[in-house]
């Protein structure tokens, strides 16, 4: 859309009035992302089971998956996947039998998991990466106490996770030593002599070059289990009051001045990112597994042999006319075995 | 991802059961659906009165808006809509009070509804267009009654809708008489006079250069509340049917050969489709306004006012760095009113 005049004014409504009901709306939806996963559990079992049977399933759906993750398969990937990724499976663990949340815990928070036919790259037969979803501590602004004004509005919250090591065959690692190396830096602190080999390694890679194995080195932002727990508690109670002050009319701090503050904290740098990230866009490749690729297997599976029909037929110079047009209502041909993928090709 | 050999055979599933418990997850989540419905309409209704004060809210938005809707935006259009755009409105009108399925109609019917000033393109100040899920009747197939095998499977259903008229002021229709006579076409049936005008004018304009407002007359599929009604009923009688059979152990018809009759289904050419369409991806608008738009709002918002601050700063020519790096606690700012956007440019 091209630009227009567009002269915003933030005028009586608060970037944190606005921040705030996201947060509400953010609530809504992870109670219903709990009922939705403890109502789904059976079914996606029963869907597991289905897919197993199918020879080629994943691999198929993941040589179709949407840009966010094939962007990252490279052809030697594409090759390990193709010829030995038997299952994959999303679940969210921390979420128990019960559909309330009281009794469950984060349902953001996810895992996802790979199974491999026995093959010369490497020797796990399971990769599963976890992801945690987190709340980045709570900033407090530096001048003066008496304000104690926090930029809740801008706190981060998001998926983090830890490097996965893969035992790599004999000279088949698919990420050139980069993954190792980032499993030692994350296990040996960030003081350790791993951080030159890696820091050295990273400048040599040019990311579009890098395996999609790398990913499973993805870290994210450094937040702790219980600084995420204080996080979110402290920026509830602070919700809470806010929604009661303005509910009575009376001022909220945050609302007068935050109409603006966006502005600059949009353009900062960020500084809790990790240091030694070696996958970068790994929550995003993450996320499109949850909440694309997963739920949508089916759809990508029938994509997938939607279009390897059409180079089929394109590869067979659309001679064969009569399949295309003359069978509109696809009753004619049901009773004939029409030749299987296996035999045209 | 780059292909490999990928010879899949569907084995002894059928595309039947994987049909059969796409449409499970689609009952579980057209439950949830309706609960998220109910559950927000209230934090919507708070979020549309906040929204309102913000002058320029929707068109800086609409500017920012996903790919699916951008591209249909013409500099024409643009105009309009960030000069008298006031609010966007999504409603899924048959969802009513009650959290439960039976008291309601079809949660995935929503309707898009637009708000203008006084402006001089067209009369109308509130533009609604409705869209109503149908499920498109099961086709059987032709081949002797005694078998009645349904391709159930690949029965369509979606969004589709009606043509609405705009109230164009003289000389001002953004889609050169295409809206008016498609509305006509609709209103009159296939055989008016109208007919041979649309075409003519179809067959003059170019696709991409069509105004955003055309999408107004987009229609879909034809299929009526009763037929899908029927349908609806009758593939979940279907369903129902083949469960039980597969829960005895027993052989489901469909299922036996199923299995390759899709790659002939997927290259048929549709005779549902309306012949007389002038905006033929207004469903994939719909649903970007309703699932996207609508419910991101505030994050397209935020994402818009983000990047209009950094190209007002490259436009600045990076002079002020310290408004980039110093203050990365975004403290030291705060107590200042940072020069409004209105003031910078």
């Amino acid at each position: 859309m091209a630009p227009t005049d567009d002269t915003v004014q933030v005028s009586s409504v608060s970037y944190q009035q606005l921040a705030d009901i996201e947060a509400d709306f953010d609530d809504l939806n992870t109670e219903l992302l709990i009922q939705q996963t403890v109502n789904e559990r059976s079914l996606y079992e029963r869907r597991s089971a289905l897919l197993r049977k199918i020879t080629g399933f994943w691999p198929l759906v993941l040589e179709h998956a949407p840009p966010e993750i094939d962007q990252y398969v490279q052809p030697g990937d594409a090759m390990v996947l193709g010829n030995y990724l038997e299952d994959i499976e999303v679940t969210r663990f921390e979420v128990g039998e019960s559909a309330t949340s009281k009794d469950n815990g984060e349902p953001r928070s996810f895992a996802v998991r790979f199974t491999f036919a026995e093959n010369d790259i490497f020797e796990d037969r399971v990769l599963e990466k976890r992801f945690w979803f987190r709340h980045a501590p709570v900033k407090e602004a530096k001048d003066g106490d008496d304000k104690k004004k926090s930029v809740a509005a801008e706190s981060w919250s998001g998926i983090v996770s830890e490097p996965v090591a893969i035992k790599w065959k004999e000279g088949k690692d698919q990420t050139g030593g980069l993954l190792d190396l980032a499993v030692k830096v994350y296990q040996e602190g960030e003081k350790s002599a791993s951080v030159e080999a890696l820091t050295e390694e990273l400048s040599k890679t040019a990311m579009g070059g890098i395996s999609f194995f790398a990913w499973f080195g993805y870290v994210g932002r450094r937040v702790s289990a219980e600084e995420s727990k204080a996080a979110a508690t402290l920026k509830r109670e602070q919700r809470a009051e806010r929604a009661a002050k303005r509910a009575k009319g009376e001022k909220v701090a945050e609302d007068e001045e935050a109409g603006e503050d966006e502005e600059e904290d949009a353009i900062e740098i960020d500084d809790d990112e990790y240091e030694y990230e070696i996958f970068s866009d790994g929550d995003i490749v993450a996320l499109a597994f949850a909440e694309d690729l997963w739920p949508n297997a089916i759809k990508y599976f029938r994509q997938a042999q939607e279009e390897e029909t059409l180079s089929d037929l394109e590869f067979e110079e659309m001679d064969e006319d009569d399949e295309e047009e003359d069978d509109e209502e696809g009753g004619d041909d049901a009773e004939d075995a029409p030749p299987s993928k296996k035999q045209r090709t």
